[in-house]
């Protein structure tokens, strides 16, 4: 018998309450059955997002949502800043390019953070910028990004918004979204929600809203505004993906039972763990100054290649790790602890690791990574 | 004890092999699993689409795969014909008006199909139209259109393709791509493939790719050329539905096993044995001149509102059938039996049918639609 361990940034592994609940037979949605449960799911959405906006919910990956982003909000010709390091802020720029709008990127390297001030000149120099583009948790390279400040330098400007991508970072770590004053929040279900993908999830605040009155995008399946009449209804504007509903409506009570508070601690905690363990056996953190609690970019020793320690974790232990993308591929490896995780499965990751490392003929001490850890939890 | 039978035109039931396949603990996408998965999937829908074209897959409702295929093909400022029949045929002209393009509709008595040579003709008017948009299956109206003519007229205009939403067409009647030379074939999960709502799929033939590579109209996760190319490597180009293909997998192996001509041969006699039965009971059809086999819609007695009869279907029986939709509501009621359908289920439909007519004080002769039923079944 060898367990699988799905310890990737999204996926990540669905607990059996979902599971089951998506197995029952298929409810019809046009009913008052169907109804009854999005309106828990849309309670338990706010809640998640810790906002009193609707959360729209799209049959859809996180992607689809991102886009809803830039064709509900902005026209062709329009300016907006996009903040890219790593893939997922570059996916921002490239929406906005397919959409004919103009993006001022400000290039962060890949691993860092941006300090705040640079958004604000860029802001100050850009002041006809009609939104902000940023990522909080960029899966690509584990970096974690002060969202906080950049709300508070957006919301100097009425005629800007700022959209987050806080795909990886919702429900991990703390986004109060109407508390920082953020215009419009993004999220898919494979992530910290603990679903399948399949869904994506968008929220707008009051002054969003207004900017998608004016917005001249060509859109249909991904209208906002559309979908917002019908959310009032209960309903979705197209055929929502319903068994992922059903399993929703299942995580997000899970998510409540355990509170946002100890939701955070949990990710904390394993983050912690698993960045302590990491350099207990000799690794280094590639976004070392502001890491994300989602994920955990660990680099290759030097003359290692990071694929080969993937494929070792995955093929002889199942522990399936994710290698790096694009400029990071084979620099780096990739733990994820985000979603239904907690201390048997960093163990299991560390451990694993450590024996793959002696494996392939690299320096470690064994059980070194996992005293580490064991620190950490001690020390909650 | 009352079991619930889901009779309407989507979402349809979901046989159990889908079911617990989806239920499995999820995989990551990037791995040769889920290529291997994908691979097969990719295999099942050319033989359900009867086509040596890619589907592509998308994570989203057939509505995203309709506007793929206008985003995809045409330009802003393009003509195209639109064939509004129902709810779905007006889609198309709405899709045609969010991305600027110019819709010349036909539009047909709701319940009716169209005379071929009224497009021969629009066509010959209209020679610049880029495109022609039809519905085979028009499930507001029960009413099917015949495609094999349409396809016929438009081969004969090398600067035009035809784009058909088959979304309850196919698995259910023959519709064979390749041979009858539809350019795009557009279809959903929830309908004949027997899975929930969340996937759409779309199919270009060589004409139809030839028609993407100069559109102009906006579009990133719907950008078909992208998901070609990550098709040709086993992949989608943004996170898929994992769950929902491996339950896709499961449905498409049971399609093969069934055979197209079984399949169609069934889903002929359940809709031909459903409207002998509606009839026997007094009732009368809307589509009576070209009845699509997915959904049988039927006109509400004279004096009678059919959500009565939809409410006492469902409310005491757990039938769950249709209304009408916009202007037919309150005038019809539909019944499908298009996927996981087989004999009881139309027996139990009608059975069920025939007490609520009779308690709702309508003249009904109990067992009348059964033995009308029973009479197709025997002459099969």
């Amino acid at each position: 018998m060898q367990k699988k361990l799905l310890l990737s940034p999204g996926p990540t592994p669905v607990p059996s309450e979902a599971l089951l609940a998506m197995a029952q037979p298929i409810i019809h949605h046009r009913t008052p059955e169907f109804t009854e449960v999005f309106n828990q799911v849309q309670e338990g959405l706010k809640y998640l997002f810790q906002t009193e906006n609707d959360v729209i919910v799209i049959a859809g990956s996180g992607t689809s949502a991102m886009e809803a982003s830039v064709s509900n909000v902005l026209s062709p010709g329009d300016k907006a800043i996009c903040i890219r390091g790593g893939k997922f802020g570059e996916r921002w720029a490239e929406l906005c390019q397919a959409y004919g709008v103009e993006a001022i990127n400000i290039d962060v390297e890949w691993g860092k953070a941006l300090d705040p001030q640079v958004l604000a000149d860029c802001l100050t120099k850009n002041s006809d910028a009609k939104a902000v583009y940023a990522t909080m948790s960029e899966t690509s390279t584990g970096a974690k990004f002060d969202i906080e400040s950049f709300a508070k330098i957006v919301g100097n400007h009425p005629q800007t918004v700022l959209a987050v991508d806080a795909i990886t970072a919702l429900g991990v770590m703390d986004v109060p979204m109407d508390k920082w004053g953020i215009d419009v929040l993004v999220c898919g279900s494979q992530k910290a929600i603990m679903l399948p993908p399949g869904l994506g999830f968008i929220s707008l605040s009051e002054k969003a809203w207004g900017f998608t009155e004016s917005s001249k995008c060509p859109k249909y399946y991904l209208d906002l505004r559309k979908e917002k009449k019908s959310l009032a209804k209960g309903q979705t504007s197209y055929t929502p993906a319903v068994s992922l509903i059903m399993g929703l409506n299942e995580t997000l009570k899970m998510i409540r039972e355990e509170g946002l508070t100890n939701l955070f601690k949990r990710h904390a905690t394993l983050a912690a763990a698993t960045r302590a363990a990491c350099k207990s056996v000799g690794l280094k953190l590639l976004a070392k100054d502001s890491p994300s609690d989602a994920v955990t970019a660990v680099k290759s020793p030097e003359g290692t290649d990071a694929t080969q320690i993937v494929k070792k974790m995955k093929g002889k232990y199942g522990m399936i790790i994710a290698g790096g993308q694009a400029e990071l591929k084979g620099k780096i490896f990739r733990i994820a602890h985000l979603g239904y995780f907690d201390k048997c499965d960093i163990f299991s990751a560390i451990a694993h690791l450590e024996i793959s490392l002696k494996e392939l003929g690299l320096p470690v001490k064994l059980g070194a990574g996992i005293a580490a850890a064991e620190d950490v939890f001690l020390s909650e």
